[in-house]
């Protein structure tokens, strides 16, 4: 992605605390890792182990902590900031703001929008879209192609919703959520009674609610609840390929990294993180602030503030002791056998 | 979701064997969990450990169990069933009913329909969809929005099909199955030959065959079969972000909870049920009614009837055993090391 | 699937070394394997252990190895070669190549192209597809329907692109990529940084870049760079629901199995394999040719042409020793309170 950004607008926006070197150009051209770097571009130093990159980096422009004691090279521009990563993302806003445009509102001529469905006129509609009877859709929200709104669902105001993602019947979307592509939010939850006739399947007449500015990543899949909604607080962020069953109450503000799955009627409370590919059994809660490494599954209720690893989650510190010491099982075996053998000729 | 179903309608679909109290609605407004209910709700006591929750609940009619020992308070009817669950769930079935109506019979004007294609005069094709060449789709049968169905697909009566759901060339679905949004049936299977010129793409020209009343939760992929059908059998329920390989045979009335993973060939024989995220190598054999707890993965066959748990999979009261005792293995060390020094002391 | 494929075809393809028996068929009908095979197909025998299959089988041509002591039976043909997996492979090329046939080249008047689009005029562009502004797509280039091609992405020569995938702004796909239903490529990566004003979202810049002769299974997500490229390097397959995370660098020829997931700025180098349900944390290495067993995470660098196993994966072999070993747990412990008990007596 070209750009060009001043170096007036890049300090506006980063506000660093002072800055060596010179550069000859009055705009970057890019943004880069260090090691990625091209003439002309933006980069930053985000931890000291990539000192190494500094010195060799061909950036023009570079975001150093405080205390760098290196310094720039010819046609070279250090800003010194508390938070290099932050200050390069600050800039990034800029990139971005220009690479995802809003689309003009309006209805694009192949969506398919019900008679009864009120769509806000700042909104954005793509195309073949379709809107079923009685949905909802607030100022500025931007609906991408293919997208698919079941009956009845509300959608807040500036919400983007991207290509080919289902929001089926009943689903409450909330303000400023993004949700990314082939996203399924309020299919039916797996619940399924055993009977002499059959395996009976438990309707699930319940639904969705989203809060706001919540980002749920690609692939995602939101069941729908049981009876009430499967509820999702605001700020919280879901990445790729989740899987929320029915009846979950997420709270607000927590992290749930790619893969992670949680079953039925469980619990997360606020702040709470899952790393990648972690995971909740049914019908547990997962306290506020807790914090499951990535694989780690629980099957137990965990409490506020721990950090925890392993499956079935633990204490993270025991998991990690008891997965270093598993390591040492072959050597504990032949230490019992020489004590049982020392033993015996004692 | 706003509802109203008469109290002799409820009673019909319930048939409770007694009933306690009164109250003052001919109609209930909604259904609800104890603790999510207002007043004009149905609602039910599904366990006792809920029971706290009954005594609060606003609820106006409550299905209990047979030995209830708690009065409903005033404005409280009570209705007496074996399964107050399966009591419930019988009048959602209305709700249900009400949800999700059969849409008018036809083809939407914007689906891309192939001339030789058969489409039974009683099924709904929606936006979108693009059926091709040979496809045929039985009676009363329902497309959503945006689906895919490729070459020579059969679809058999009654089943329905939501939105972005893609099957490919020559799978045969049968009667009242239900593909939940974002579902892939009749991918190619991952086979490839390593050569000394690259990796060599082995064809995969097998399709998938899914039985009667199968249910297949949203996002999940089923892969063509190398040769022959990658089979799903008849009642078999699948829930979301499930992976299934080519080849494998799944037998009939098996339950797989969200994110299993089955591999390449291998066979799951009737009744088996897989908890979430549990999941099975390639090319082996889960006999009859083998259940897999949550994240089980089983590496080699697995008996009839057998209970299992851990990865890789052995039975699942030895796991839970193993599970608690490793938990012991720092505390094991310090006892051997003890040993050790008595040992040379002695 | 029914086919007609000669004797004559099916040695042309295959060039067997030898053969013995005959068949009164002139062509084939059919593929299948040995124990589902009807009068009329071509099976192989792909391994010793399905010898007892071999000599039931109603197939009526047969690959087997070289040095198989069986005799066919009456109008029964055997071809005896190297590689009869590899050899019955050909074969199904032909099959393959009548079963997808390419698409007439064209755009099917209900995609939405752009109007500075540049699409080649020997591609096929389906139904319902949707090409924004500055795609390109190159010569014998095929979109299924529903397939979403945002911004500036380029296409190379000779890929097919299935049924509702989307390809978000500024993608790079090279040339004769294979990819399947219900992908995302380029969606956002997962970056975050926590402030005392709630979770702010980085923006993320950078694009998504696959190199040629890729494969990409359904539903499987490839997130863009934060400021760089997320890179599949040429001739990498892989498989359904694999979840790639934003910077991570892939090499050539890697084969990455169904439910993988690598979590951001991780590299992978060339020729690396990762089972099944395999993943790699965050800012790791998995060197060149390094074997991941299905399960096992990567936790932290692995060396080049190591084989793993486990999670935390460790060497493949400790991995087995262990998981063996941890099953005599409790005995281990019996044995240790035997001696304690021994030792107090002596």
């Amino acid at each position: 992605m070209k750009i060009e950004i001043s170096i007036d607008q890049v300090k506006d926006a980063s506000q660093p605390s002072r800055e060596s070197g010179s550069t000859g150009i009055e705009s970057i051209s890019g943004v880069a890792t260090l090691t990625e770097a091209v003439e002309g571009d933006l980069s930053f130093l985000g931890s000291a182990k990539h000192k190494g990159d500094l010195e060799s980096t061909l950036a023009s422009v570079i975001f150093v902590p405080q205390d760098t004691h290196i310094s720039p090279k010819e046609n070279q521009l250090f800003l010194y900031t508390e938070n290099p990563s932050m200050s390069l993302a600050k800039v990034c806003e800029i990139v971005a703001s220009e690479m995802w445009i809003q689309r003009p509102a309006g209805v694009h001529p192949s969506a398919h929008v019900s008679e009864d469905a009120e769509v806000d006129p700042t909104a954005y509609i793509g195309p073949n879209c379709v809107l079923d009877n009685r949905v909802q859709v607030g100022p500025n929200v931007q609906l991408s192609a293919g997208v698919c709104i079941g009956e009845g669902v509300e959608i807040g105001e500036c919400s983007t919703i991207a290509t080919n993602v289902t929001i089926v019947r009943d689903s409450v979307i909330g303000k400023r959520v993004q949700i990314h592509p082939g996203v399924v939010i309020g299919s039916d939850g797996f619940g399924y009674e055993p009977t002499p006739t059959g395996i009976y399947k438990i309707p699930q007449v319940g639904n969705v609610e989203i809060g706001d500015d919540v980002e749920i990543g690609a692939n995602t899949t939101i069941d729908r609840g049981r009876l009430n909604a499967t509820r999702i607080g605001f700020g919280t962020k879901i990445d790729n390929q989740v899987q929320i069953g029915h009846n979950v109450q997420i709270g607000n503000c927590c992290i749930l990294c790619a893969q992670v799955g949680i079953a039925g009627s469980t619990i997360i409370e606020d702040f709470v993180v899952m790393g990648g590919r972690s995971g909740a059994s049914g019908h547990i809660k997962i306290e506020k602030g807790a914090q499951l490494a990535g694989c780690a599954v629980a099957f137990s209720n965990l409490e506020a503030g721990g950090k925890y690893g392993g499956s079935p989650a633990m204490n993270l510190m025991t998991f990690q002791r008891i997965t270093a010491i598993t390591q040492r099982l072959p050597e504990m075996f032949k230490r019992i056998r020489k004590l049982e053998s020392a033993l015996k000729d004692s």
